[in-house]
Formats: structure tokens, sequence, C-alpha cells
């Protein structure tokens, strides 16, 4: 199994309405690698950061398994950082401050010893980068899955319709798949945006569950009810590491396998918002993951007799 | 297998952002015999109307198995009327007018026919009046349901924390939840509502399905995803029915057998939304329930095993 992972490491600062953090470590790649990293070593890394990324960071990913040969470190600027504050439903925020650093003239270069990796999972980045790095694979990979949201519809759709044409798996949230399709239906938006290139459509929802479309068929996943959601940070991407962990795993990208991975996601999901940052994905062991799984299992197994 | 259902028979006028329907028959209690009389006959119906209630009406819930006796029929007063018009996402309307006319002064009389029932289901109706049933019944029932909604929370907090106490299973949506508990978190709201009575709480969130609690158990059961939600009127009522109806026909109040009263009342409610007031409810079959059963089961049936 070989997985490469694209996206941001970067630095956050976040409020939500029970508590601040100071400037913590975050960005996609960084959610996914840890993710990700339960089911699947090892990880190859596409990202850029500053010089103010803590080295020891690196080196506990290091520690996980991830490759950092294609990270790439600009002496000369610091990190990407974004600061957000959260809404009481903790599903919306606003965004505070946003500098790019050394995210704004990031160009990937794929490492010759990423080439004839099987999986290929894009965090949300500007879609001109997730472009750049299919077009430098020699082998389409067995599967490209793709994570956007709604800045990139606004602010470059051209570019995010070049990338959707050459995807398996798209994965926005459920208000990104209206605004993406211009359907306020969800079953309708998915049709569409499959008609744009991927195969495969997971609409995520936040406290209330995703949803897996492929052709007729729909799946739908909840997310476990939780006392506190302490940050919804990164959720996403934690949801993305632990679906493409799974499907890299295993190696089987059917529709009856992606409902697996889309419930791994989901209980990878659920350690993530119930601390700050990464904190609580760096906590986690596998008998932890087990047990959550079984929660899932429990949370949604019926039984019913046609009589 | 004996039920008794109280709540309103009445007529709406529905403003959706799709159309527009006339007068058209509504109450709770209309939708939850409709709905509950596919699994459990007969339905011993408890409430009022006015001389305005169509007779053809009533002759349908007779041959459905649902008996009137305890329907009051006032000849000098209208019957129940409201209207309202649901906002573009469909889980939010604007009451526009709503004229209480017979129901006003409804003092509810339990024929001595309706004694020794066995399930109780209390549509959303003036707490005291769901009350008074309960306490006319000489022998309590083997499970009480509630169903209520915000308005009696902001106008007859008193009555409805009475009529708590003497429940089994409270039904309210997450808003409602958030409302009577004080507190945001789903999971805290219903340990919450549980310490004021009812043993079972079940948490309706439209779209995106329900959620059963008891103890420290938790279920959750999905919502159909839908191409087009027509009318989202009488939605929770008719979930309610397949609820109780399910119950009342297997006559098992144990939590494993409500999760599959929980999914045959989304079913239920899945098809009611299809089209304007009672009229998809009136057209469906038992094998339309059976396929739409079999589709909740692919919808939310995974395998994971853990290695």
């Amino acid at each position: 199994m070989s997985l490469i992972v694209v996206g941001t490491m970067a630095f956050d600062a976040i409020e939500t309405p029970f508590g601040k953090s100071d400037r913590i470590i975050g960005g996609a790649a960084t959610y996914i690698a840890w993710s990700a990293s339960n089911f699947c070593r090892p990880i190859k890394q596409i990202s850029v950061v500053g010089y103010d990324f803590p080295q020891e960071e690196m080196d506990q990913l290091t520690n996980r398994g991830v490759q950092l040969e294609g990270v790439q470190i600009k002496k000369d600027e610091k990190s990407f950082f974004w600061s957000g504050r959260y809404h009481m439903d903790m599903n919306t925020r606003d965004t505070l401050e946003t500098q790019l650093n050394a995210l704004a003239t990031f160009e990937p270069v794929v490492p010759d010893s990423y080439q004839d990796c099987e999986f290929l999972m894009l965090g949300n980045l500007v879609p001109a980068v997730q472009l750049s790095v299919i077009d430098q694979l020699k082998n389409r990979p067995k599967l490209v899955v793709m994570d956007t949201m709604n800045f990139w519809m606004e602010t470059a759709l051209e570019d995010l319709k070049k990338v959707l044409k050459k995807v398996d798996v798209l994965m926005v949230n459920d208000s990104e798949a209206r605004e993406l399709s211009h359907e306020f239906s969800l079953v309708k938006a998915a049709r569409k945006i499959m008609s744009m290139g991927p195969k495969f459509l997971i609409i995520k929802k936040g406290e209330h569950g995703a949803l897996l479309f492929h052709e007729d068929q729909v799946f739908f996943a909840p997310a476990l009810p939780l006392e506190d959601v302490f940050d919804p940070t990164g959720a996403g991407d934690t949801f993305a590491g632990g679906f493409i962990g799974h499907i890299a795993h295993t190696k089987d990208i059917s529709f009856e396998n992606m409902k697996t991975a889309i419930i791994i996601g989901s209980a990878m999901a659920s350690f993530c918002v119930e601390k700050f940052g990464t904190e609580r994905l760096k906590e986690i062991k596998k008998d932890d993951i087990d047990k959550r799984l079984i929660q899932f299992r429990e949370l949604v197994n019926f039984d019913i007799e046609l009589v």
C-alpha cells in the first residue's frame, strides 16, 4: 500500500464558545496524516511549511511513518496561518485572519520516490496545486480522492472543475454541495456533481453524519452524538484521513468497502473534536478506535423482519 | 392490541417554496391514525371537530379501523384551523394563522369502550388535555408516548411538566429538546429531559434523522435522502403513528424493538412529505412500506471487521 497525501501544514488559532487556543499546529495534511497513519504506512506527504514550523512536529510525523521528502521548507517565510471563531452550533465559523505566507508561492514537486503510489488524497488546497500533483504522477493512482471548500468555488471555480474531471471521489459539506450544484436537494446535487467528474461523492454534514453517493446508490453514516464538541477544526480532514487510510490498507475501492471507510472516517472525526487541534489524535490507540467502531455499529444497527 | 390516539383533527392551509395547498384535512391525530393503522387495528381515536369536518373523511378513517366514539363533534363551531409557510430548508416554518375554534373548549371524554387499552399515543395538543386523558384511564397503559411542541413550552410549561412525569416516551425535535432542557448538546439535553419523567426520549431532526435515548444507550435512525420534499406538514405525527403502530402490533416495549419502531416511523414520514397533506398516506400499501424499509436497511447497513 502506498498513499500520497497533499495539503497544508500550518498554524491555527481557534476560538469556540467553550475556549480559545494559542497558535497551534494545524493544516489539512497534518490532520489527514495523523488520522490515516492508524491504518496505512508509509504516508508520502506533499506540503510546504515556513521556518517557524517546529522540527519536533516533523519528527513526530516521521515516527508515525509519514515521509516528508515532499514537504518543502521555505527558509525565508512563515508557515500558513489561519484563525477563526466558531458559532454556538459548531457547524459554522467566521474566518478572523488568513496569512498565506509560504503557501502563496507553493509549487509542489512530487519526489521520484513517491511515483507509483496507488492512492492519492488531495486535501483541501488551491485547486491548481491539486492539479499539478495529479499531472506529475507518471501512472494514475488506483483511487484519487479530493477534498475542497466553498472558498475555491468562489475564487478558482474553473481550476476546481478541471480537478473534478480527474478525481474518483469528491468530499464536500452539505452547503458546498449546494453551492457547487446550484441544487438544494442533496440527492439532485449529488447527481449533478457526479456528472462533473467524480464517480463517488461524499457529503459531510458535521454532527448530522455523512452521505456517500455512487450511481443510484446511497449510504448514510451517522455522527456519534457527543456530550461535548470542543473544537471542530480538522474534523473533515481527520474524516478524510480515516477514509483513505482504510481504503489504502484494504486496497478495495468497492462501494461496499467505502461504506466501512466512511464509518472509520466518522469514528476518527469523533475523536478529533474532543480536544483542541491534533491533541486527541496523538493520544488515541488502536484499542480506542476499535471501541468507538463498536459504538458506531451499535448506534445504527437494527433488525427488521418483513412479514 | 389496543391503541388510543389523542390529538387534533383539523384543517390546514400550507405554503411551501414549491406550492400552495387549499384548505386541506390535517391534524396530529389524523396523521397518526392514517400511519398507525398500517400496523395496528382498531385505533381508538380521541379528538374534537366542528360542523365543517367532512363526513367522508370520517368514513375513510372508519374503514381503516379507526373508531371515532371518542371524537366529539361540536355542531356550532368550526374545526381547528392552522396555516403556515415553510422556509426553503423545509425544516423551519412560520405560522400565518391559528383558529382554535372547536379546540378552544375541548374537554376530552374517554368512552368506556376505550378503557383497558394497552398503548396510549398522546399527539401534540394542549398538555391539560393530554393529562385529562391519562387521568381518566382506570388502568395505566403498558406504554404512554407523548408528542409536544415548543408552543406548549412557552405557554403551558407547568402542565407540560406534569404530563412528562406520567409518560414513558417523549418525542420532540432538536430545537425543542434544547429549549426544554436549556442544554445545547443533545446528549446532555437527553439526560436532563429523562430526569423530568420519560424513560425514553426521541429527538426528531427532520431530514437529519432521529435519535432514541434510554439510560446510557443511544440509537440513530437516518432519514431517507429524498429528491424532493413536497410538504413536511404532519411528518412528525406520521413518524409517531408508525412508531406506536409497530409497538402496539408487537406489544414489545424493549429498547431493541423501539429501534425497529423508529425506523418504521421514519419510513412512514418519508412517504408523508411526498405529497400535500395525507394524500400519499392514503395511497400507500403494505408492499410500498416493505420496499421502503428495505431501502432504510440498505441505507445504513455496513460491515466492520475489527482485526
